[in-house]
């Protein structure tokens, strides 16, 4: 349950577009979210999990894409999600050095569901994305366990909670305490419903470079270390859409990455995946040619806008709830919830 | 009219799947392909041209994807047709230096059919791919004029002549006179009968380095000089695909020309255009969702076994037909079907 | 001579590193800029040169890369730019059915500088940028000729314009009458002083989107039409880089394009070149073995900040000299400087 | 040490070029290799390791590239590569399902060697390159641990085994039993000797579609099931290249493996891993700018035949050396050599 103040709640509200009813990736239907939250000692991280529908994922394999701007990391998966056109597992978040484990979880997982993977039919391919809390959590530790992997998955639901919770819980973004946000977006068309929703692990960007969306700086004054910590996206969409204009959208949350006061560093990857739950393939199609419905590109630009601003938010809505933490080695963040109390 | 002399006919028939009925491009139902031919003095050159259909291109855009192995060389369009998916004219070839002109000749043409192009309506995007055919040819005269590239056009039907006509005219590879080239492999999917068909302008290869569908090597025992001339390859098809899918069958073309005896030497751009007939948007889409069609990914295999078998077939087809040169400067280069007849 | 109102002189500076002494491209040593603007009835466009050195760039070949965020465009070259990793003509930028006409300029004067391209050498490979001015300019009438792009090139020098001249003739951006800008950013490697230059054809963006770098809106109160111009973006440094980093900083640019207000919309190409002056290829080494110098990557932050800055300034910079214009059709664009007078 | 039969034993030479002394990747000066083979039961696994030199890599970082044909599998760290032009870890071979815990071994080493790694420094990216092997082990058995990896890279040397060892122990090829092939090409420049090598895990290709040296095709008249398995391939030289040459010779790995017989089936990744031992990033530079030296482009087809060659013969090297192995579930794979033999 989102009890955590919200980007929105706090006046951080982004763009013009109207937002879903919660404001979250779970605003597409049958997407689903959920956290391992690890705090032990000096260790502050975790694991969190989007399920891009409840069945399961290797049988219907949603269309998606990935993008990169920035290749520095460590993530696993995109080049299968781009060579093939779809996610055939849930997409897990967690920190760098965490990525091998949750993809072993996933693995063993699929192999639970389906018994002739890896044996008659072909292998699955897992989706790992990290961010790196090594500056607040014990990073060497290697705390993710593939028990932590599958209990986030096991515990995924439409409500979540955002702020330093799941894979976000040791995360920093612009100096501030940060962890995971989310947000979406409603459209129309063809006269019905549709929504895009994100969520974001927020990792990124130097003490004093943060811009809310009114223009103003907000400045923890914090020591300006170079970005090294990299953002992690998921774009979720019931618009039907190919893998070629995912990706067109993917890259549209660099312009909300950018609006939120970043240049991209050096050391910050900067990933997205994102999927329709529209056009799912089946694992054994009964037909060699199949039906799809996609979007006609004239009208794409309301996605576009839709992704940037939903991504904006949710980068807000990361450090919204997050509240100040003292971690390994007695490194602090500050709260922006509460730097932005004490300015008002 | 297809009257010279085929790869198939001197015994070149390469792969195990079966040939269209034409054993080109045109076999893919709607598809035409013409030439200007360009024979004065020290300039031997032209324009090809393929027409995805026989409407209006810009009203009716074919879904297309381009790949390139090798970025060297002056193509224009290729940016356009992988970020939005689609071809909006005819495909043009030249040599290196007649791109610029044909580019403004495939504009013109458009702003006859729709005169709202650049007005109300968005521009117009041209594909115009290029060998350099400058060893047989004065390429400087730049003799490659707007009323060539309409005359291509404009002559464009099912039957096309293949070898050193258009495009072709002053093309070598493998040390042997060249042109262009087509081949066409029949498919069956879900029952029914679709092709796939290649049309090759092969400029490339060191002398010495041709292979034959039997493996054996044929030289024409000239100067072994760097492969710095490059090959353009436009791929059709009437299965329904999306871009992302005719991406990666158009890359395993490459495996024709390599299957032909090339390592894709420096100097040589490698460039493919794949358009399908199956799907096609319209300009101006009547509804926000717009319905597809497209191959199951687990059945891909045979249009790539397709696509690499034609390439391969259609580098031979271009060499089958082109008689012996003598061109530019005394540049001299002989017939494969000469050669090959004096060698048995 | 640059004596338009700048961008800085609206009091619209952009970030917080210093700017170069002219604060344009040609703060980079041996950088060139020239226009030919072209206002003839309906028609209001041009062409705009960057030369990357005064000397012979096919001989002395400047190390470069391009980068392409939407590739919604007709622009020449960038497969070859990142093919081989560098430039070998000036940069010419224009409207978008100037390019095929701007590439034969191009050819043409190299091939008068160097009478064996294409005949014992191989081809040269320009390159053309472009952006869609046909809101305000009669783009069918294709007025770009190849004497005004020669001239363009002819008159390139450090002192040059900018606002509604050369290329930006007929441009516009968020609404505004725009044209091209530039800025540039003054840093320190190894205690010595380097610069980076950016040079923008600015045409894209929504009336309305235009952020301030103070983060207040600029609303011309014009018709919200789709963004569908697109933005050329030229990127010169004498830091010593290599092709991957080139590209890594050029991708940076986009950035700067965001944090102006937009979302990079469907319709509007954005595009960048960037080369350095410090790393020259020349045309025929006299060793196989060549030296080379790169910036560490773990200083690299500095230019990432340097390109995104400026970017954003070059954006505002064009708009800033640009002056009311009503031009094809009796479409309109306000001034920027003058809704900014009017509005304090 | 190499005592099994290698593919020159069998006749099997490739190209023209000449071989280096060993005629494998450790052919340049301090490239080293080592393996751990599984053989329990139903798993034929094991880990294959190339370190690039024998100092710490994570001090000492390679300039390096990756390239991807086809991105089916589950490889990690190609995105880093790209990034960044380095690689900072040995690279690990192994089966698709042992890429999470080679992962681990390699962050484990890295952060052995330096305790900094995700305190105040940035993280660690590992490589790790797979095949699936599920036809003939037992891959849900999940058998590579983290100790088979540091056992691989601790007995890393310049002799090693080729054949069913290592991560090629379950390994299939055309049909044929497979593994680990190698080969290397002596090149000159400047009057200097360099070489490149390559490494071959070579798990692709339908029966039938073998082709030797010769041309003739080679079938152990097995099942012809689809293209199912991946090849994955290293690249080394002492030729000083960028990371953009490196990208450019990783793609001619392409035409040997087409040479070989394959159009790159959809189910079998193809990825290349390419680094120079002789341009070498130190992790903490003591300076802003760094000397390096490169090839001039001009003389690089020789490094891109040598490259597919080398892999040409890789291939055939992997299952020159392996003997027929009855598998998993009675699977057979029969050995080419013993084919050969019978044949002859």
């Amino acid at each position: 349950m989102v009890e955590a103040a919200r980007a929105r709640a706090l006046g951080l509200a982004c763009g013009s577009l109207p937002a879903g009813h919660r404001n979250t990736i779970t605003d597409v239907p049958g997407v689903l979210v959920g956290h391992t939250t690890i705090n032990d000692g000096d260790v502050h991280t975790g694991v969190t999990a989007v399920l891009p529908h409840d069945g399961d994922v290797f049988q219907e394999k949603p269309v998606a894409a990935g993008e990169v701007l920035n290749g520095f990391g460590n993530s696993i998966g995109l080049d299968f999600v781009n060579e093939v056109g779809v996610i055939e597992t849930p997409i897990l978040l967690t920190n760098t050095f965490g990525v091998g484990t949750c993809a072993n979880a996933l693995i063993r997982r699929a192999v639970r569901g389906d018994p002739e993977i890896g044996r008659q039919g072909p292998t699955v391919h897992p989706v790992v994305l990290e961010c790196n809390d090594g500056y607040l959590s014990d990073i060497q530790a290697m705390a993710v366990t593939e028990e932590a992997a599958e209990a986030a998955m096991d515990a995924a639901e439409e409500d979540f909670a955002v702020g330093a919770v799941g894979a976000g819980t040791g995360m920093s973004c612009y100096g501030f305490k940060s962890g995971i946000g989310s947000a979406s977006r409603r459209l129309l068309l063809d006269r019905e419903v549709y929504h895009l929703g994100t969520l974001v692990m927020a990792n990124f960007g130097r003490a004093g470079d943060l811009r809310l969306p009114d223009g103003t700086r907000l400045d923890p004054q914090a020591a300006r270390i170079p970005e090294a910590g990299s953002v992690a996206l998921v774009l979720a969409t019931d618009v039907p859409l190919s893998h070629r204009q995912l990706r067109r959208i993917a890259r549209r949350s660099f312009a909300g990455i950018a609006w939120s006061g970043s240049f991209f560093g050096h050391g910050s990857g900067d990933l997205v995946v994102a999927f329709t739950t529209a056009n799912r393939i089946p694992h054994e199609p009964d037909a060699d040619i199949l039906d799809r419905r996609v979007v006609a590109e004239s009208r794409i630009d309301r996605l576009f806008q839709a992704a940037a601003e939903a991504v904006q938010e949710s980068v807000l809505d990361a450090m919204a709830a997050a509240e100040a933490l003292v971690g390994r080695h007695g490194h602090t963040r500050p709260g922006m919830a509460e730097h932005l109390r004490r300015r008002a």
